[in-house]
């Protein structure tokens, strides 16, 4: 039997200690590890790591702090557009959509697309449509509003800028990876992309081998950072094909591609890894990033700033 | 000074000598070697790859019995949804765009989306309205209109199916990859997608790593296939991963993905791929595929069926 294995992200960016209330980092730290429990619990009852990262994504979705489902920025028009992938990395099965509005959990119709539809990728209205016959929730824009990310949105509207996720340059986005009892690892991300986004702008989130990859051979990932950046370096595959070609483990692939590749491109961000032998890595290269693991070695941690 | 390369192709899949007439053979010979001629006196004349790959792309969009551009199929709604990528090698600069309707060329958009956006991916709705900034041409459905497509529409509609391209299960796409006289590198991609496809589906052409890639230390790719199979095995950065880590030379790493790791998920079709020396690559794991290459040490071809 596999160890069990699960991590998860709530963003990168510039999150630093000084900007945080104590009473605001509980409120973070606890949504983590309810997303870690979440997805164990699926894991430790002998579930599959694909429920596991769709549930613990699932919370991070619900939780208003981070940016996925209901806490998603404002767009240019003042709606929500969001994105979300999943991989199984047995059979390389995956599913995405983008562009979305009112689906209470993207993660959901991203899981749904790939079991139940003949297609990778679906998109806007289209993928809408597909939600509703899958019966998946819709949510009123009520639901979505907050009143910070408001804020966020008028002033980014004033600045007539897009930002990345606020004014703190936080990359929001959220994710989990994990391997199961059968050794099948996966990945699910989920994002409400950029405030004041136009154009019906894309980041790596759905994009299979940028933001979200998973082969059982190597490993499962799940990034968070500037998107533009992911998507031109493909880094979740990249990840993937250094351990598989060149034969590094994941923690030395991870660096390669976080502290040396993406750098060197200007990719500010990070992302969470787990490998078929139970590892994980939660490098980023950003000030901070909303991170955490739980294995069945008993390892439990949970971290937002730097060590 | 680099040897100056370009490849071409106009799709993939169940292309067979005994469903051709001399007439339409002649008429898809002449179109592929347009789009060469038009791409290899750009790179004569000192052009980029760049110019070079979006230019033979144009050609092979206004030819209307591709897959792309004006001889887009119809989707499920009787419309055309097209999807195009560009992609350069020098500092992995890319551009795409998605499920758009209405843009004459929609490599075009690609191009000013990676020149002229802060932005990778732009979708829909959003996307035409760049589209419309940048000053690109629009045509009315009318010219999208043709015959053989609106006659497949209505037999797969009462089929009650998606199909690829029409009954011959062809994967209708349009690319072109180029090296330049300064050594660069590029790939593009555009492809009307699915005839009667539903729900906004993307498939890999527009997605960067799967559909379009290049990256000057390895290879320019442009793919044609059956898109979700392409996507979920990220098709061309998989080849330049395989040269980048595990030196295998471009034929190597394109017999290795396309006769092989292609084959066991099931995935049908080819690409076309050009490295940093000017050799090109032109595997297909389907009966035929629209392709041809021109270079400065005078090679020139133009085919259809495997040999």
């Amino acid at each position: 039997m596999s160890q069990l294995t699960i991590a998860v992200h709530g963003g990168a960016g510039t999150i630093l200690k000084e900007n945080m209330t104590p009473g605001l980092q509980q409120r973070y730290e606890q949504a983590l590890q309810q997303a870690l429990d979440t997805g164990y619990d699926i894991l430790a009852a002998g579930g599959s790591s694909l429920d596991a990262v769709t549930a613990a994504t699932v919370v991070l979705e619900d939780f208003p702090l981070f940016n996925a489902g209901k806490g998603s920025v404002f767009n240019h028009t003042g709606g929500h557009e969001m994105d979300a992938a999943v991989m199984e990395g047995s059979g390389l099965r995956a599913g995405a959509c983008s562009g979305i509005s009112g689906v209470r959990n993207p993660v959901l119709l991203a899981k749904g697309i790939m079991e139940r539809s003949e297609h990778v990728m679906l998109t806007g209205r289209g993928a809408e449509q597909f939600a509703r016959q899958l019966g998946l929730s819709f949510e009123s824009e009520a639901y979505f509003y907050e009143e910070t990310r408001y804020r966020q949105w008028q002033e980014a509207l004033e600045e007539g800028k897009v930002v990345l996720d606020h004014n703190d340059k936080k990359f929001g986005t959220v994710g989990a990876v994990a391997l199961d009892a059968a050794g099948n690892l996966a990945a699910a991300t989920s994002t409400g992309g950029m405030t004041n986004k136009k154009y019906g702008r894309v980041g790596d989130s759905p994009i299979i081998g940028a933001g979200t990859f998973a082969d059982n051979r190597t490993c499962a990932v799940s990034c968070t950072g500037h998107g533009e950046l992911f998507i031109r370096a493909v880094v979740a595959h990249d990840i993937s094909c250094l351990m598989e070609y060149k034969g590094l483990s994941l923690q030395e692939a991870c660096d390669v591609v976080v502290y040396d590749k993406l750098v060197k491109i200007g990719g500010e961000g990070g992302l969470i890894a787990a490998d078929a032998q139970g590892n994980v890595a939660l490098p980023f290269n950003s000030a901070g990033m909303y991170r955490g693991y739980r294995n069945s070695r008993g390892g439990n941690e949970v971290k937002i700033y730097k060590d």
